[in-house]
C-alpha cells in the first residue's frame, strides 16, 4: 500500500537522496527522521530476483550512528545491552539489543568498536541518541554522545564483492563477515563493513562526509553498471525469508530480546551489569510468553502485510504476523510472527486472517525460512 | 513535493486512520513513528481558505503523550525544561522547550498538568519517552514514564466551538486558552484542551481509548457536516503566517530556545534547576548567534520549501528559510528562517535563493507575520 509522503526539512535527506531521485525513486519510508528509499517503479518481486542475481546500491543513510566516546564509553555501552561487549575487538560488528530497565527492547543496532574508548551504534528506528545521552547525564559518565556526519551506503548482491574490489582494492575480500576496516576514498579513510540488511553477501560504507556523497555514489554507479547494478532498498521478500527482524515491525518496546530470538545475544550468566538483567533472568527461568517464528500459508496474499495479520488456533487469537508477503521463490506466503506460548512449535497448524473474512491455513516454521527443518512443512502445505 | 510512502506496522496508524482513509487522504507525513494526514486531494491554498472560514477535523494522533507520574514527577519535568513549571496549575497547558545539558532543544511539547504528581508532555517529533525514561533511570527518580493509549484529535477553525458545544456541552466555551478540562463521552471522561497547531481558536481531544476512535470521529463528523467540516491537517500557509515553529523543520537539536524566540519561556533568573541552565544564561549575556525571524519575498514561489532556501546579504550566507510558501491572503511569499547576528533586524534586505539561480529580493519580518510592525514592510516589498 502506498500513499503520498509530504516532504519537509524534518524528514531528513541523506547525502545520496538527490542521486536516487535522478534514478526514479518511487517509494520511501521514514527511519530515524530520515528518508529510506524502498522502491524504483519495479515490483518487490522484480527487485527480489535482481538482488539475488546481480548487485544493488541502497541509500541506507537513515541508519544513523550514535557515537559514544570517552573513558566511560565501554561502561555505558555495556549498561545498554544484554550482550557481553567486554571482549569485542576493534574492527568487530556486533548485532545486539538495547533494553530498558524492565528488559524491553528499544532498538537492535549493530555495534562497531572503533577503538577501546569509541563505539558506534548503527541504529534502527528510535532516538537512541537521546537514550544514551540521558543515561550519561543521569549517571554522570565521562563520555561524549553525538550523532556524527556518517551516512551508510549498502552494496548488496552476489556481485557486490567484485564491484567493491574495483573501487576499494582487494582488501575488502579479506574482511570477515561482521568485520570492518578502513579503506581509501578520495584521500579520506572510510569505514567499510561486511554487513547488510539482506541475505546476500554485501558491504556497507559508513561515509563520514556528506559533501562526498554524490562522488561516492557516482564512482560506484559507474563501476556497477558493468555488473547490472540497480538502485534498491531492503527487500521485504528477502528480509522475511532470511528471518531478519525489524524493530517497530516485528518487535516493539513491548517485547524482550528473549521473545525475539535474540537469546544467543543475551549474556545472562556473565558477570556484567546491564539494564533489565533481572527481568531477563526471570523470563529465562519461567519461559517466555511469546516467541518469534515464521509462518507459511497457502494461496497468494494480496500484497504485503501493512496491518498485522491475526493468527488463530481454533477460536483463540494466538499471535500475529507483523511482516508478511508472498515469496515467489518458495512458492508460499511467508510471515514473521510473534506467537503465544503453546502454539509456536514447528509444524503447528494455525489460521491466518489476512483480510475481512479471508482465512488461510498456515503452519509455524523456524526462522530463517531456509533452514532444513522447515523443508517438510513447506512441502506439506 | 510528494512521493510514495510505503506502509508498514512500524509507521503506526492512529485510532482515526481508517476514518481518514475513507475520506480520501492523499498525503501523509510521519511524526513520532506515526502517520500524520496532511492532504486530501485539495491544494494547500484551498485547505487554508477553508480552515479560516469553516471547521476542520485533524487526526493528530501522532502527538504522542509522554506520561510522567509519581512523587518525583515535578522534579523530573522541571529538570527537563527551562520554563518554570513549579507554579503550573492543574488544568493548565504550558508550551515549553526541552533542553539537553548543553541547552540545545530536543523537543517543544505542550505540558499538561493532570495532578500534582502526574504530567503529560504532548510531544513534537522525537522520542522524549526514551529521554525521560533514561533520565529517571540514571538519576534513580521515583517516577513511572510511559506512553499511554492517548491519541489527540483536533477540531480547528471558526466553527470549532459550535461543533464542540453540540457534542460536549457548553462547558467547552468556558475553557480558557491553553486550559483543559474533562468532558463526558460515551460514559468516559476525556481530556479536552483549548489548543491546536493553527492560528484559529480550536480544541484538541486527548482520546484515551483507541477502541473509541471510530465512534468519536463519526459523532463529530455527523455534527460537523452541518458546519461544512472537512478533514485536514496542520496547514503550512497558516502555520507560517502564525509563526508556529516546528521542531525538526525550523529548529533542530543544533539550536537553543533563545535562538528560537522562546526567551519568554526560559526562566533563567528563577531559583530552579534544569539541564543546560548555565549555557542559556551565558547565551543570554553574550547574545545569540542566530535568531528566528520571518522573511517575505516577491514573485510567487514554486510550491513549498522542502529543502532550505538560503539567505544572502550580498555574497554572505546569513541563514536559511526552513519553512516557506506563498501566502495568497498576504500576497507574498512567507518563510520562517534562522538568521545570523547582524542581519536579523526588522526590514533588513536579504536575497533568497529558492532554486538554482532563482534569486528573489526579500526582507526580514517579525513573527507572526500579522503583527503591526510588519505592515510597512509588506507594503514596500
Amino acid at each position: 500500500m502506498t500513499s503520498g509522503l509530504q516532504m519537509s526539512r524534518r524528514i531528513r535527506r541523506t547525502p545520496f537522496t538527490s542521486c536516487i531521485e535522478k534514478l526514479g525513486v518511487s517509494g520511501f519510508t521514514v527511519v530515524n527522521h530520515t528518508l529510506l528509499p524502498k522502491s524504483f517503479k519495479r515490483s518487490i518481486e522484480e527487485d527480489f530476483a535482481h538482488l539475488r542475481t546481480d548487485v544493488q546500491m541502497w541509500d541506507v543513510g537513515c541508519q544513523r550512528q550514535v557515537e559514544i566516546e570517552g573513558p566511560d564509553a565501554l561502561s555505558l555501552v555495556q549498561m545498554m545491552t544484554p550482550r557481553n561487549v567486554g571482549n569485542a575487538q576493534v574492527g568487530q560488528c556486533l548485532y545486539l539489543a538495547l533494553t530498558t530497565d524492565k528488559g524491553k527492547i528499544i532498538n537492535d543496532p549493530i555495534l562497531l568498536k572503533l577503538n577501546d574508548e569509541k563505539f558506534w551504534l548503527s541504529i534502527a528506528d528510535s532516538d537512541v541518541l537521546l537514550w544514551a545521552k540521558a543515561l550519561a547525564i543521569g549517571l554522570n559518565l565521562n563520555v561524549s554522545v553525538r550523532e556524527p556526519d556518517v551516512s551508510p551506503l549498502a552494496i548488496q548482491g552476489p556481485a557486490a564483492q567484485d564491484v567493491m574490489i574495483e573501487i576499494f582494492g582487494k582488501g575488502v575480500r579479506d574482511l570477515g563477515f561482521f568485520r570492518f576496516g578502513r579503506f581509501d576514498f578520495e584521500d579520506t579513510q572510510q569505514v567499510i563493513s561486511r554487513t547488510g540488511y539482506s541475505s546476500q553477501n554485501g558491504y556497507e560504507i559508513y561515509l563520514d562526509d556528506t559533501s562526498l556523497g554524490k562522488k561516492l555514489w557516482d564512482v560506484i554507479w559507474t563501476v556497477g553498471t558493468r555488473y547490472n547494478m540497480r538502485p534498491g532498498g531492503p527487500n521485504l521478500i528477502d528480509r522475511i525469508e532470511a528471518g531478519l527482524i525489524s524493530f517497530g515491525n516485528d518487535m516493539t518496546s513491548e517485547n524482550t530480546p528473549l521473545e525475539c530470538g535474540m537469546e544467543k545475544y543475551c549474556s545472562l550468566t556473565d558477570d556484567i551489569d546491564f539494564l533489565g538483567k533481572e527481568y531477563l533472568i526471570k523470563e529465562k527461568k519461567t519461559g517466555s510468553r511469546r516467541q518469534i517464528r515464521g509462518v507459511i500459508f497457502s494461496g497468494k496474499s494480496q500484497g504485503a502485510c501493512t496491518i498485522p495479520w491475526q493468527l488463530y488456533d481454533g477460536s483463540t487469537n494466538v499471535g500475529q504476523i507483523t511482516s508478511g508477503i508472498f515469496n515467489p521463490s518458495l512458492g508460499v506466503n511467508t510471515g514473521i510472527a510473534l506467537i503465544e506460548k503453546g502454539h509456536w512449535n514447528l509444524g503447528q497448524r494455525i489460521d491466518v486472517v489476512i483480510g475481512k473474512g479471508d482465512i488461510r491455513r498456515g503452519q509455524v516454521c523456524f526462522l530463517p525460512f531456509t533452514v532444513p527443518e522447515n523443508r517438510e512443512i513447506m512441502m506439506s502445505l
